[in-house]
């Protein structure tokens, strides 16, 4: 499924939903940052998706990044929240919903690289080589913010 | 409308849907809580509600805050996320959610305490006061998170 996201633009269709999903902001103990190119718009990206009934925020972490990059990790933080109602997203079967992201902060425990369905690659990134990628603005300021200071508020 | 809530009970109907809401730690610069007696449980705890479409986390937790109390707050932080699956709240109208919520922490910038249609009471209450009142233990959860050490992730 593809989809187009607009910002602050008044031919954005109406969101009709808000859909708490979470991405996940992953170093390994070398600095490197887990990424990969995304199967629904081309770019780099963090692995992440929706939040499922059954599960908690933590676990809906630690499942995707495990379905789209074959890596298992531990969440240890949250990055931030992204809720700018500017931001609409227009998914190909025609749900319009409204940004809701949670980004938490995470590390590998385990697994083996392999890119899913999903994305077309997947791979561990240094720092340096970030400026270089085609990395959509949202996620650019995610990894901004993950690249601050760790906090540590309750994940539950 | 009123509520029930559900903890890892076999009993608990399934949940439906996971609707994301807030909450607010108001705390005033003499270290009083800004807490209210709820209507849909009759029990103590902190204004919030439901994220609604047009709004991001930060003015829902301000609106919210508004309407509940009459106090205008400022947005200062995150004290947390909460998303236990065992965690079920099912509603006088039939739907039934599991539990999505952020506290956010944020202080007084104006406004006179009001109680709403969704509150008996309103008012600031000292920390010490707090033992004796009766507040569910997942507000109680909150509060303890919510005296901790303020952390700052991006907000938005």
């Amino acid at each position: 499924m593809s989809r187009t996201d607009y910002f602050d633009d008044p031919r954005a269709p109406k969101a009709q939903r808000i859909v708490p999903a979470v991405t996940a902001f992953v170093v390994s103990a070398q600095g490197e940052l887990l990424l990969e190119r995304r199967s629904d718009n081309g770019r780099w990206g963090m692995p992440g998706g929706v939040l499922e009934i059954g599960e908690d925020l933590s676990g809906a972490v630690v499942r995707e990044v495990r379905e789209e990059t074959g890596i298992d990790v531990e969440v240890t933080g949250l990055v931030g929240t992204y809720s700018d109602p500017g931001h609409v997203i227009e998914f190909s079967d025609g749900e319009v919903r409204q940004e809701f992201s949670l980004c938490f902060r995470a590390r590998p425990v385990g697994g083996e690289l392999s890119a899913s369905t999903e994305s077309f690659e997947v791979r561990w990134v240094s720092r340096e080589e970030l400026e270089s990628l085609d990395i959509a603005p949202t996620t650019r300021l995610r990894l901004g913010h993950g690249f601050l200071n760790e906090v540590a508020p309750h994940i539950g």
